[in-house]
């Protein structure tokens, strides 16, 4: 069986073909500037050259064509036709309160998707739009929708209900939904497994730590409470997102500003966060280490606000936890920035969080899984790269074999 | 040496006479409706019957006047002439960055305030008012400023930054500045006392809960991070206050409801925390109580909503701390409420936390000063009523005697 995941954004298309039969990554790549003009293809297949193709797509019909096409015909194929492809998984960003679970796509569940469509107005029509175009180009295969809030539906009422006027929740959703959920679900699943414990006996705390930024309280398997909210602005320090601040900041700003709460919300998602901080840079390498004495103290000031921020984080998981058998990072930053890490959770003894500090500055994402607590830790911490795309697979798989209840019940092939 | 507290709102005046010599308060009261109508002052002397009289105040002036008269005439007369006064302390909402501590007012004084009422356009303006008008009338003593922001001014800047656009701190001195400080400074100082040793060697994480507020870290004595921001805005639910809320809600909900930055500003000031998720009350009491069938189960999650994360802030200045010598509840409802309390603070054990359930069910203000913890908990829990305006005063007579750098080195009476 090959299965094809599919992720669109507003101007991109991400892919990725991967065998189960074989459990391998056949190819993977990404169509970029849709829409916008100089269109390109970047198609990487493990063990050869990766290409580069400019092409022209001015929608995501076109990209989703030159996927197929890319990966079937010519000297990039690695499949002889698409009639290979047994089924495609789309990853749709927002599933309001109705998803709490991988489905298969159906009118109903377009019908709905639209519906939520405008808690996320960025994300969810391309995904669509993408949905659309590849039920067009393979209409006789099935396609699912894998959300990145469903995880995040066992929130209890008290962790995802904002202190805001009742009626926004009721008549506008305005609730925390979270994000990043199957990347969560990914190393939380594989924490568990490195503990020797069953998930749903498991209470850990992951820490998805890339451009996008969400934390995760995970108690007996499921998640009861996360640090993006309605939208992924929400929670830690991001790229170019804010996270958490002080809800007159905006408004105040906006008047001082005279600019309307679009521009706002524009300038809080694209030009805040490290971005903001530093004046100059959204890569965590580039942060560590800039030696322009013009950036170097706003650098080091990010850095110290993006770990002290995270050290909250786990704080407050911890009590909302009680007890906590886990911390994972993982994610670009997660995975490789020691220093972040470091700063992030030394000095937490009371809270039976000992790391190895000279291990946890070493360990990168090439390391694979590795723990960085001290035999003598009571937490344990992990740092697991992500699989998102693996989840993907199993969930469609999951789906396609009728086996599929929910994430607590599936036996995934990372459980072990 | 009788000193006069003076805290200005907008349309009242609280005040307290006190007695340094004989550490006693001889009479306190407010002045409310100021400017809009039907004015009246509540009058208290310990031992005698509570006087409300009307009396017409078009401005603060006026309310001040009717306090003096009121103080030092008639049949409510406490004193025997305004001379006998000898000192004035005003509370002043918002110093910015330039006031790390009580200071006396002078022009210069004035001028500054004047410059950071931008930052609390609500706040600052009625105190200026409240200081001109008793310079006014009381032209030959000397008047003190007591700022809610100084005891904050400690903080490093990893934990006042926001991650935003760096300007917006250079341009329009946006930052964390927290509030409630005298209160934090106070009930800390008492934990530190309680807990036999000096402050400066104490770390103590203080819950102010009333209609506002905030939490503090406070290490070595000092405050460290807190949960108020550039406004009160930030933090905990508040009886009408939001706090922590994704900044994406408000602009998507101004886009909803069609309404402005200042509208919306008004919105979560004043119709969300307790009072938005009941859609009826703000004293916690009443949320407790509510068996109204129509209002009982917001009613359920408020203090759900309230306690977790409540819960949160104290694992979160955990992290920030490392070592947690004691925690602090003050203020009405952190004094008063015992279930909140013990929802926020049961099953911590982990994190050396152990409070008596029995006994913290039963404490209430009346009882005093209170240690709720078990003898086990490796962090005291304490219930302690706070005393702003015992600060207030010892601020003043610190200035006027001379003897005061901060609060730090200050040997304020109730470090004992």
């Amino acid at each position: 069986m090959i299965i094809l995941a599919l992720n669109c954004g507003s101007s991109s298309v991400k892919y990725q073909l991967y065998d189960w039969a074989n459990k391998l990554v056949i190819a993977k790549g990404l169509v970029e500037r849709i829409g916008i003009g100089d269109s390109f293809i970047v198609h990487e297949v493990p063990g050869k050259d990766t290409v580069r193709e400019e092409y022209e797509c001015h929608d995501h019909s076109a990209a989703i064509g030159l996927v197929i096409k890319t990966l079937s015909r010519g000297h990039t194929a690695v499949i002889d036709s698409m009639e290979q492809i047994s089924a495609v998984g789309h990853r749709v960003v927002h599933g309001g309160e109705v998803f709490a679970r991988s489905v298969l796509i159906d009118e109903e569940v377009i019908k709905t998707i639209e519906d939520v469509a405008h808690l996320a107005p960025l994300h969810n029509p391309p995904n669509l739009a993408g949905i659309k175009a590849a039920q067009k180009v393979m209409p006789n295969v099935p396609h699912v929708a894998i959300f990145d809030t469903a995880f995040h539906q066992t929130m209890p009422d008290y962790a995802y209900t904002y202190p805001v006027p009742y009626e926004w929740y009721e008549q506008y959703s305005v609730r925390r939904y979270g994000f990043h959920g199957t990347s969560h679900l990914y190393v939380s699943k594989r924490a568990a497994a490195l503990l020797g414990k069953p998930a749903k006996e498991c209470n850990i705390i992951t820490m998805h730590i890339g451009n996008g930024v969400s934390h995760t309280a995970i108690k007996n398997g499921v998640s009861v409470d996360t640090s993006m909210g309605m939208t992924p602005l929400e929670g830690a320090v991001m790229g170019t997102r804010c996270g958490d601040v002080d809800p007159a900041v905006p408004l105040f700003m906006m008047q001082k500003l005279n600019i309307d709460a679009k521009a706002m919300d524009n300038l809080l998602n694209k030009k805040s966060g490290v971005l903001g901080i530093t004046g100059r840079f959204t890569d965590r390498r580039d942060v560590i280490s800039c030696e322009d004495s013009d950036y170097k103290n706003r650098c080091r000031l990010s850095l110290e606000v993006e770990a002290y921020r995270l050290r909250k984080y786990i704080g407050s998981y911890y009590a909302v936890l009680g007890r906590v058998d886990a911390i994972v990072f993982t994610a670009g930053v997660g995975e490789n920035a020691g220093v972040i890490r470091q700063m992030a959770i030394e000095n937490l003894e009371p809270m039976g969080i000992i790391v190895d500090k000279e291990k946890n500055l070493k360990t990168f994402s090439k390391h694979g899984e590795t723990e960085i607590s001290t035999p003598e830790s009571r937490v344990k911490v992990y740092v697991i790269p992500t699989n998102e795309e693996l989840v993907f697979v199993e969930d469609v798989v999951a789906i396609l074999t009728n086996t599929y209840k929910d994430h607590t019940e599936y036996p995934y092939s990372f459980l072990k």
